[in-house]
C-alpha cells in the first residue's frame, strides 16, 4: 500500500559548495575576526552589518532584465505580495564593497564624511564548487569612503600590517606590495591603446591585456606577449584571442610586466658600482633575481638596505617607463607619497613595498592597489614547498558609489580573505584554542539526577565548563567513551555505595589515557588517574587536576 | 542622444524588510551573544555554524515539487552548472532548528551523542515586513539532541535563566514558564479528539484547536470557545469556521486553557482554609487573579510560599484534567521532574513555574515547551505601561532527525529573540556601549599629513582610538563638525606655528560643547577647553582628557 511506505526520505546533506563549521572551527575564526575588528576600531573604523540580501540592480554587474540574472549570484525573483516592487530581483552579497558603496550613497546625508567603516561576515558566490573552494565564505573589510586622499590609501596598507601582526603573523612573515593601477594606465596610453579624452576607446583591447597581466605566474611572460599580441594556443590546442598589440606595443606593455625583473637588474648594477656596499648586498640581490618568483627567498634574500633602495629604483623605472602620460607621472607620484607616508609612520620596505607586480583582477579600481603576501613557505599536497602567497587585497576604487548617486565618492579599502588567513595561523601553529571538552558528571543512579546536576551547577557556578551524561546511563562503558569523544579532561563518579559514604570519585582522564598508553599493568590496576574525595572537595580537586588549583 | 544619457541609476535601497546596523547597534548585539556564548559554553555546549542555503528538502515543511516553493522561505532553483543535482531547490534557513536537525543526521556517527550545540546567526524569512518586523533577524539557540531524559530540558530551562542574568536581566524581572505539549494531548484524548492508535484521526480538528489556544490573549475566552466550537465572526463579518467540538469537549478544552485562572482560584480557597497562612498572601493572590492577563503583577503579587504552592496545585489541576490519558499522566509526570530537578539546583519557582498558558504555535513540540518572559513593564508607542513579554521560547521536539534518518531521535532546545532581548536590555538601561568617537587628528597643513599620522599612530600605540581627518583639510571648520558628528573627545591641531615651537593644541571637545552650551562669552573666550602642550607630552594629556591619566 503506497500509503504505508510514506513519503520518501530528504536527504541529510549540504547543498553542494557549502559546509558545516564544528566547535574549534567556529571559535578560532571568531577570535581571529575579534582581533582584527580590535584593530580596525583602533583606527577609527566603525562596524556595518549590512543584510545578506541586497537588490541585484544595487549589487551591480548583473543586469535585472534578463530571464536569470544569476551569472555568479544566487539569485530570485521577489514575490508579488509583501515585495518593494512586484517582481525585483533580490540576490545573496558576493562581497563586502557593493553593499557599502550602497549605504555610502543611501546615508550620505547622514554619515560622517570621510567614513570608515569595517564589515565582516558572510559573502555567497554562485560558482562551480571545486576542492577547498566554497560558495560561502567570510570576508573581513575596511574601507574608507569619501577621501581622495592617499593618506588613506597608506593608512589602509600600516592598518593591514597591524591586523597581520596582532592575529599572529610575525613581521617578516608577510609583505604588503603596494601599486597603482594609473601607472598601468600610463603604460597603455604610452602604448596607444587608452585615450584620455576617449575612455571608451579600445576597452575591448584594455580587457584582455588587464587580464593576461594578472595571469602572469600562470603562463609566463611568453603566455602573457602572445596574449596581448596576436593569441594564444594551450596544450590542448585551443586558442585564445589575443589584443592584437604590434610588436612594440607588446614591447612596452611587457616592460610593465617585466618591471620587478627589470628593478632586480637596476639594483645590482647601482649596487657594482657603488663598492662601499657590502658584497653582501650584491650576492643577496643576485640570488633574489635567480629566484624572482619565490617571495619566500627573496624576502630573506634582501637586507633592508637594498629594500629601501628598491622602492626608489622602482619608483625612478616606473617614472621612465609612463613617460610623458600625465595619469602615468600622477600614479608614481602616489606611489611615491605612499612610501614616504608609510616611512615616516614606521611602516618601512621590510613591511611594505612598491611592487608593480600587483595588478589585482577586479576592473574597478581606478588608483592605488594592494595585496598582503604571506613569505613562508607551506608543504603543497604533493609535499613540496610553496610560498603561502596572498591574503588579502585591496585598492582605491573611485566609482562605485558614483553607479547611484551621479556624483564621484573617492573610496579606498581591503579585504582579508578570512579562510586563507586562518589557514595560515594553522600552519604557523599560532592558533591558540582550548579543544579541551567539559567536565563530565557521570549517572551511576538514574533516580540522583538532581545530585549529579547538583554537580554539574556547582562546577559551573566556579568557572568550570561541566555537564551531566545525559544519554542512557545504562552502560558505564558508554558514559566515558562518549567523555572521550569529547575530550573531557575529568569524569565524576558517585555510585549510591559513594553517595552513601559522602564522597565523589574524580577521574583525571588526559592521565588515565597516558597510563592506558604506556604503564604497566600493576601501575594501571593501581588506577592513580582516579582519586576518591570528600563530596565538598569536588570543586577543588577538579581543579587540581585542571591545573587551576 | 540616448547614448549620452546613460543606463538609469540604480536605486540605492535596502530591499523591502531588510535593514543595516550602524556602529554600536552592531557591537551592542555582539557584546550580548558572546556572554550569551560563554554561558552555553560553560554548560558543555558546542558552536555550530552551518551555512546560510540548505536544499528546500533538506529544511523540509516547503516541497520541491511544486512550482514556486518559497512560501515562507527565499528560494530558489539552482543552476545547472555547479549544481549538487540539477534543478535541485535552494533556500535560505528560515531557523536553526532545521539545519540542525539536518546536522545531525547527515553527521550521526561522527558526533558524541548526546549532542549539545549552540548556534547564532542570522535566518531568513518570505514574510510581509512591517514596523519593527523584518524578513532577516537573528537567532541565537541551544539545543540538545540524543538525550530523551526531562533532565535535558531542565538544563536548558536552567541555562536560559543563567543567559538573562549574565547579559542583565536582574533575577525577578523575568520567568521561564514550563508546560508539556502532552498534557494537551491527554486533554484531547479525553476531549475524544485524538486517538493514540490512529494519530492522523482529527489531526484537522486538533489543528484548529492548538492554533485557536495559542490566540488565547488575542481572542479572549469567548473567542477561543467560538473557534473551537462551530467558529467565530470577526468584527468585519467574517466567518472563521471552527473545529466543530461538542459542548462537553469544549469545556473540557477551556479547562485546560483556563487552567492558570482556576488555579489561581484553588490557590485562594487553599490558602483560606489554612488561616496559619498569612492574610497577605491570600491578598497577593486576590490581586494576582484580578490581574490574571498581566504578568508584571503577578510576579509583584506572588510571594516565595504562595509560588511554590502554586506549582504543586497546578500539577494536581492538571493531573485531574488529564484524567485517564497515559499520555497526559506522562506529560504531568515530566512537568512534575522538571521542577523538582530545578528546584534541587537552586532554580526555584521564582524563576521557572510551571503554567499551563504555555502553548508555542509550531506543532513539531512533542513534550515539554518553554518559554521565557520578561515581567518589567515598558510604555507602548502610545505611553501606555505594557509588559515587555516574551523573547525566548522552546521545547522538546522527538521527530525532526527522524524526518531524515526513519529513526527517533530526542531532541529539545530553545531559541533566544535576539533583538527582542536586545530591546529590554536598552530599555533597562543594561546596554554598555562606549559611543565615544575616536580622537581626531585635524590637518592645518596639507604637506605635513606625516606629521600627522605620526600622531595618530602613536596614539593607537597607546592603546587610544584615533584618526587623522582624510576629508579635504581647506575648511578647518569642517574638521571639527566631523569631530562632533563622530562625537570624538579629543581633537588634535597643529598649524605651522606649533610645528615650529614643538608644541601641539589639544581641545577636549566634551567640556567643550558644554562650555559652549553654559558659558558666558568671556569663559567661552578664555577657551578652558583647549591646552596646548609639548609634542611630546600629547599621549599624557590626550589621557589625562579621557580620565586614563
Amino acid at each position: 500500500m503506497a500509503k504505508d511506505k510514506g513519503p520518501r526520505r530528504p536527504r541529510a546533506e549540504t547543498p553542494k559548495g557549502f559546509r558545516d563549521y564544528f566547535g574549534a572551527e567556529v571559535s578560532e575564526r571568531k577570535a581571529m575576526l575579534d582581533t582584527i575588528a580590535e584593530v580596525y576600531h583602533r583606527y577609527g573604523f566603525d562596524a556595518l552589518e549590512t543584510s545578506a540580501v541586497e537588490t541585484v540592480e544595487a549589487l551591480g554587474k548583473f543586469l535585472p532584465d534578463v530571464d536569470r540574472p544569476n551569472a555568479g549570484v544566487f539569485a530570485w525573483r521577489e514575490d508579488e505580495e509583501g515585495a518593494s516592487r512586484e517582481g525585483d530581483w533580490l540576490a545573496l552579497r558576493y562581497d563586502l564593497t557593493a553593499p557599502l558603496a550602497r549605504v555610502a550613497a543611501q546615508y550620505r546625508n547622514d554619515l560622517a564624511s570621510p567614513y570608515r567603516r569595517y564589515a565582516m561576515g558572510p559573502v555567497w558566490r554562485n560558482e562551480k564548487p571545486g576542492p577547498g573552494r566554497f560558495r560561502q565564505f567570510y570576508q573581513c573589510d575596511a574601507d574608507t569612503v569619501g577621501s581622495g586622499s592617499v593618506a588613506a590609501d597608506a593608512e589602509i596598507c600600516a592598518m593591514l600590517a597591524d591586523a597581520l601582526e596582532e592575529v599572529g603573523i610575525p613581521r617578516g612573515d608577510y609583505v604588503v606590495r603596494v601599486n597603482n593601477r594609473k601607472v598601468l594606465n600610463g603604460v597603455m596610453e604610452v602604448a596607444g591603446i587608452l585615450d584620455p579624452t576617449d575612455p571608451e576607446k579600445f576597452a575591448h583591447e584594455r580587457g584582455i591585456v588587464l587580464r593576461a597581466i594578472d595571469k602572469f605566474d600562470k603562463f609566463g611572460e611568453a603566455g602573457v606577449r602572445a596574449l596581448i599580441g596576436k593569441g594564444r594556443m594551450d596544450e590542448s590546442g585551443d586558442f585564445t584571442k589575443g589584443a592584437g598589440l604590434s610588436d612594440e606595443q607588446a614591447e612596452l606593455i611587457m616592460g610593465f610586466v617585466a618591471a620587478s625583473d627589470a628593478v632586480d637588474r637596476k639594483l645590482i648594477d647601482m649596487l657594482a658600482e657603488h663598492p662601499t656596499q657590502p658584497v653582501a648586498v650584491l650576492r643577496h640581490i643576485q640570488a633574489v633575481r635567480d629566484a624572482r618568483n619565490d617571495y619566500a627567498r627573496r624576502k630573506l634574500a634582501i637586507p633592508m638596505a637594498a629594500m629601501d633602495a628598491r622602492n626608489r629604483v622602482t619608483l625612478k623605472y616606473l617614472g621612465d617607463l609612463v613617460g610623458s602620460s600625465e595619469t602615468g607621472a600622477e600614479g608614481v607620484s602616489e606611489l611615491e607619497q605612499i612610501a614616504s607616508l608609510l616611512d615616516a609612520q614606521g611602516y618601512g620596505p621590510d613591511r611594505i613595498v612598491i611592487d608593480p607586480s600587483v595588478v589585482r583582477g577586479l576592473g574597478y579600481y581606478t588608483g592605488p592597489v594592494f595585496e598582503a603576501e604571506l613569505t613562508f613557505e607551506i608543504l603543497d599536497e604533493k609535499g613540496r614547498p610553496r610560498q603561502f602567497g596572498s591574503v588579502a587585497g585591496g585598492g582605491r576604487y573611485d566609482d562605485l558609489v558614483k553607479r547611484f548617486t551621479g556624483q564621484s565618492v573617492p573610496a579606498t579599502g581591503v579585504s582579508i580573505g578570512v579562510d586563507r588567513l586562518l589557514a595560515a595561523l594553522r600552519a604557523k601553529g599560532r592558533v591558540q584554542t582550548d579543544t579541551r571538552g567539559p567536565v563530565v558528571v557521570t549517572v551511576m543512579d538514574r533516580d540522583r539526577m538532581a545530585d549529579y546536576q547538583a554537580m554539574a551547577t556547582e562546577l559551573r557556578r566556579a568557572g568550570i565548563r561541566a555537564e551531566v551524561y545525559l544519554g542512557n546511563p545504562k552502560n558505564f562503558g558508554n558514559q566515558l567513551k562518549y567523555a572521550d569523544k569529547r575530550n573531557s579532561p575529568v569524569a565524576v563518579i558517585q555510585g549510591a555505595d559513594e553517595a552513601a559514604r559522602g564522597v565523589v570519585q574524580v577521574k583525571d582522564l588526559y592521565l588515565g589515557a597516558r597510563i592506558a598508553a604506556e604503564a604497566s599493568h600493576e601501575e594501571w590496576k593501581a588506577q592513580p588517574a582516579q582519586t576518591e574525595v570528600a563530596r565538598d572537595a569536588l570543586v577543588a580537586e577538579v581543579r587540581r587536576i585542571l591545573g587551576q588549583g
